[in-house]
């Protein structure tokens, strides 16, 4: 017995300012966010074991400001570099706790923004070395775990009021039976997606209406239109998808934080002609009152929101207020797979469906795991749930994702999905910038 | 005319990571921040003008992170360095909204955590310059704009169901008769105060008794304890500041976000038989309807809050549900002066007190202007309504908050009062992290 051997340890954790220049072609331009470069404060977890394994992770964001969010995560780096590797993933509920609780770095938020998210993305570099080091995907690691462990991966403070452990272990037991005869579906059928890809507001109405064409030709079984910069605009781009895709095909609309309370009922009145599927992000992300008014004043066109939903908090408010009847979880807004999971039992247990955001950068690559997991161990069902899909920027990742006839397919190489290619982490490098 | 004559321009953005350790001495410690080194993520606006007047503000952290807060003060840099000063300073409101609705930066919020705060310190050096080039304290500044120019000051945007422009205007306007009035009352009579100095949980049953007997003899109407780490303990200490103080003296209380609905209810109980003033931040400063709750279940105890409430869309929803009585803004958590007058009128709109909270590093010195310019031109009324004050790191500053007889003295010297001596800002300047 070697009691003097030194156990294995994270020895390095790496940062990357890395911007794609997607501002020059108008991909991802919406009602608020103008001219988005689409941009990852990446991070790399090393270790001194002798598999070699990294743990790969990002927080997106849209270009200014990616610096300050490298820079929170390499605040965290004296809570993780020397740690014991097996003590930080053999109890990810405790890790969770010791980046979101630390008693300094919890004032920067607390847990909200920049400082939340980069606890986030170094939350998934540790779940993608876990993976990695069980060979396993991360949905398949997770719907792998019993419903104890899947329970006490999430932090209750703050949540018992709505859910408390032995609810989630209750519900997670209720879909613990058909976990392998689901996992043999996902591996063969997939997820279903829908696709943003011919609705941003940059776009002509020509490629509008080409993109919605090719959109139900690929087989995607819904797609999404942004709104909210111009009325008149908003109606005749909705025409001409109805018309494109006929009477009863799903359009769901986006108006990304655009309205007020009063303006999103009667901009939604307006639109309410074209029945869309959903309308999402009516108005600030912080507003749980403002969205549940809008709600009840646009039922039954169910609301949207959530890739800007910063912690399990809010979450709970917008399911306890009827804010949302759409959760769209987002894979590097929050607290890493750990608060997903707790938004994912949240949903469950109101009933609500989730249809992830996705885009951005590994956004598609990352969240699919969460979906698939959610399908196999916690909901049990793919009815009504979509995940967003944009064809952009995938051949950057080492596992990209695939969408084959408007279907996820499910990723089952190892590790979480947000790992970079060398080349494209030094090809898109931002410049550092210069003091003055 | 000098038609080709540059305009006077902001020519520099200098910030510097101040840390005290006051960690040391426990001065600070409560339920949730047992160990904090007060910190200033310090930033200092210079221009070409003749008169050599520079911008002063600071965001407050605890200690970690706060190399984190200054890089979000530099993101915006290209923001503000080589713009027009007078463009800047004479319209606040929309040099607000250039800042807060930037469709890049937006995304690491929006609206809240380290680039929020970020903004609200280069909003307050503005507001600094501004004040110092009209040779006036900010309080007087403020006090001394139209209802018209105040209320432009404002972002209506998502506050519209709560309140808008013109009701604000109108608000204005029932108290700009008695303002001249008011004013000299203040500068007479100055601002109340109450102390939290007698009750750190850090500290000994002797030195709680004794600090206690010291705020009263210093003429002190109110003092605050911690409370939340352990409920006999709090007991114990409830009774001896009880006892100390007599049955009628008000003693509120402070669980620093520690509890959830359930517990917060049940501890409240226990600790009614006291009688507390108010109970403040019992739950996530995040969690609406779970203060509501709580309001409901311990009335006729009010409940306050705000210190941790991140912009004007939480505020609004706080007072929409009920969920505090007690308004504590903040002068450093939220994107400056501008918002703090949205809560303000937000406040007054609902017939809500505002006791701000303070302490920390520069809080005292900052919030006593917004209180102060309350009461001449926005409630009219100090009734009930008191400023937190800590004895504290006051000499760093040029402008140091006096106290005398448990009341705020108005400052007269010009300026938002955040600045600190060169020298202190020179020792307590944090080490730059060394790169792994």
């Amino acid at each position: 017995m070697f009691t003097e051997c030194v156990p294995n340890s994270i020895t390095s954790l790496a940062t990357a300012d890395i911007r794609f220049p997607t501002s020059a072609s108008l991909d991802g331009s919406d009602a608020m966010n103008r001219d988005p470069d689409y941009s990852a404060a990446y991070v790399v977890l090393g270790t001194d074991a002798s598999d070699g394994l990294e743990g790969h992770a990002l927080a997106f964001t849209i270009g200014r400001g990616n610096d300050v969010q490298v820079a929170a995560i390499e605040a965290l780096r004296g809570h993780i570099v020397g740690r014991d590797i097996e003590e930080l993933l053999d109890d990810m509920g405790a890790t969770w706790r010791l980046l979101v609780h630390d008693s300094q770095l919890r004032w920067l938020g607390p847990e909200k923004g920049v400082m939340h998210m980069a606890i986030g993305a170094v939350i998934n570099a540790l779940w993608d070395l876990k993976a990695k080091r069980a060979a396993l995907p991360l949905w398949q690691l997770l719907a792998r775990m019993t419903p104890e462990e899947l329970a006490d991966l999430v932090d209750y403070r703050y949540l018992s009021d709505a859910l408390t452990r032995d609810e989630a272990v209750a519900l997670l037991e209720t879909t613990a039976a058909g976990r392998a005869e689901r996992e043999a579906i996902i591996l063969r059928e997939g997820y279903p997606a829908y696709t943003t890809t011919p609705g941003w507001l940059g776009y002509s109405d020509e490629k509008l209406a080409r993109l919605c064409r090719e959109a139900i030709a690929d087989g995607y079984p819904q797609i999404k239109l942004k709104v909210g910069a111009n009325l008149a605009d908003d109606v005749r781009r909705m025409r001409i998808a109805r018309q494109v895709c006929g009477p009863d095909f799903p359009i769901a609309i986006d108006a990304n934080q655009r309205w007020d309370v009063a303006t999103a009922i009667e901009w939604i009145g307006v639109l309410s002609e074209f029945r869309p599927a959903w309308v999402e992000e009516p108005t600030s992300p912080d507003d749980v009152l403002g969205h549940a008014a809008i709600a009840r004043a646009v039922a039954p066109i169910p609301v949207a929101t959530g890739e800007h939903a910063q912690n399990r908090v809010i979450v709970k408010q917008f399911l306890q207020a009827g804010g949302l009847q759409v959760l769209q979880i987002d894979a590097a807004r929050v607290g890493g797979v750990n608060e997903n999971i707790a938004h994912l039992l949240l949903a469950a247990k109101f009933g609500v469906r989730v249809c992830p955001h996705a885009g951005g950068v590994g956004l598609c690559e990352a969240v699919q795991h969460l979906s698939m997991f959610d399908f196999v161990a916690v909901s049990g069902t793919m009815e009504d749930r979509l995940i967003e899909f944009v064809d952009h920027l995938h051949e950057h990742f080492v596992v990209p994702t695939v969408v084959a006839g408007g279907r996820y397919l499910a990723p089952t190489a190892p590790g979480a999905g947000m790992e970079m290619h060398a080349a494209s982490i030094e090809s898109y490098r931002h410049p550092v910038p210069v003091p003055a």
